[in-house]
């Protein structure tokens, strides 16, 4: 295994120091437990946002943190859960009068362990809502799910929600937004290579040079299947046709259209699958509004990317489009 | 190969488009020949600032076109120089009255087709001055260079040079800037794996798989020497000595620290590394007050990254700081 680490047991706890000794201007480390915060802390009357999940993920969930967007973000060990004793925290220190929205991707241990902080939270006197993600189309249940898996769409929910909460919506309406956002935002993923868990020390999965695995999730567990190697257009079809379908998009519709890469892919491969998304969209008469690729819901090093479409109205469009103040996304 | 492209001889121009297609507002892209604009054109009087060079390194040079940055860039086909009548119409079309400043990274290529370029553009009427990256303080010469590489430092050189221009320097002053950049600002790399150019197939070197490639460049081309497996706090130490040697840094300076990855590697690596890079500096009373931590200057998927030490003064702090709006960097 080479990786830029030291202990494998202390990546997380060195890769979140280093995050907050980088950004002082954004973000608050907390140790201890962990979890991070605005530098500027709460907004008096402002509803608190808060998400969390495995690390391996990287911007998510930190990286959103900040004005605009999140309020707290709790990263768990790789590809493990946040406990119930980080979350608590990080609940209560995102209250500031209004209450708190949970966003909880829907994998079984976030979503045990946030409930159990949300009574935790309650018990304190914070009223907790939660939404939770879960946007990828390619499963049913997977082997840390019941029910779709919660991938790239995270973003759009978290940035949406942020936004709603900073003009000043009360919790009943951000979390109906976040909502909306969860009912019309569909992923799909593919990977091109495994990742390694660093305390593991080997691949998830083993995939060989001549196969891709089509819906993947963002832990290497299992897709639909795999394909030989294909062309960059081919496989983007292969990702976008299985959204539009479960979305019912139609002619005339407007979206959002975001490809992420897991991690290892270069930028110049996310355009090249960007490039393609646009033109079957196009072909189906879906106008594009408003774009987003890069990095954003990672797999560790793996090789792979994902094609999300949200489906935009006005409202929507003017809370993707409102000033957000983050280490990952900033406008 | 396992890649998301479909033929290799047209990721350049397939990914290009697809960037000018998710970016309308802040790049346009023009065909035949290749190379990318602001969105909003030419500001009357203003400096132009074309960079360029091979592809491969995004989001360098195209990345970092717009408001408070670059004019123009022009990317060659993967990790090979522009043509010089490529360059030549991004110059005349950053010209706005008060000349161009070209940012070229030294390798032999880019240094004679830009310098071809400037001759055309001038016969055509511009003023072009020339400032020349090296700031790899790895080797003296390597494959494509005489002298040393131009690396990760020449994202604060465009960044600096950009806000002289933005705020109406004259073209002595911003070249006279850009040089300040290159005369106070270092890297060094490394490699734990290789990278594939599309057109070749195969990784441009063999690295075993416990050996890492100290004073690696941004082509795979060699560095230093290999060492074996060791962790991020040793590895980190072995890029930042040279860089903090080569600058004679002294106690009570302040700097600029960037952690560039090289495109394969995680974020949170990158952020263990910058943990690290800081601790070191705080030891030689070294005060970095400002960082950046991310995919700036990459090779493909190259797994790595690189340490870049700029010394910083009030007006570099100053330039560093002023308003951004490119696609890869913004505040």
């Amino acid at each position: 295994m080479k990786k830029l680490i030291n202990d494998p047991h202390d990546v997380v706890a060195e890769s979140v120091e280093g995050f907050g000794l980088a950004h002082p201007d954004v973000v608050r480390v907390h140790t201890d437990p962990l979890y991070v915060t605005r530098a500027g802390g709460t907004v008096p009357g402002k509803v608190g946002l808060v998400s969390g999940g495995g690390s391996g993920h990287e911007p998510l969930h930190a990286g959103f943190v900040g004005v605009g967007m999140l309020d707290a973000a709790v990263p768990g060990a790789v590809f493990t859960s946040p406990t119930p004793d980080q979350i608590a925290p990080a609940i209560a220190a995102s209250d500031a009068g209004a209450g708190v929205l949970t966003i909880v991707k829907n994998y079984t241990g976030d979503v045990l362990n946030f409930e159990t902080a949300a009574e935790l939270a309650e018990a304190d006197g914070t009223t907790v809502r939660q939404v939770l993600v879960n946007d990828d189309v390619a499963v049913e249940d997977s082997t840390w799910t019941a029910g779709r898996r919660g991938v790239a769409g995270t973003v759009a929910v978290e940035k949406i929600a942020g936004a709603a909460a900073e003009r000043g919506d009360d919790l009943d309406a951000v979390a109906a937004v976040a909502q909306r956002v969860v009912d019309n935002v569909r992923t799909m993923g593919l990977a091109l290579t495994a990742c390694t868990v660093p305390h593991v020390g080997r691949p998830g999965f083993d995939l060989p040079d001549d196969e891709i695995e089509i819906g993947i999730g963002i832990h290497g567990e299992p897709g639909r299947h795999r394909v030989g190697l294909e062309s960059a257009d081919a496989l983007t079809e292969k990702l976008l046709g299985p959204v539009v379908e479960d979305l019912g998009l139609t002619g005339g519709e407007r979206v959002l259209l975001l490809v992420n890469g897991m991690g290892g892919t270069p930028a110049s491969e996310l355009y090249v699958v960007y490039r393609r998304a646009r033109a079957l969209l196009s072909e189906r008469r879906v106008e594009v509004t408003r774009s987003l690729v890069g990095n954003y819901v990672t797999s560790l090093e793996m090789q792979g990317a994902s094609v999300t479409v949200l489906r935009l109205d006005d409202e929507l469009t003017v809370l993707w489009d409102a000033p957000v103040h983050t280490t990952a996304l900033r406008w």
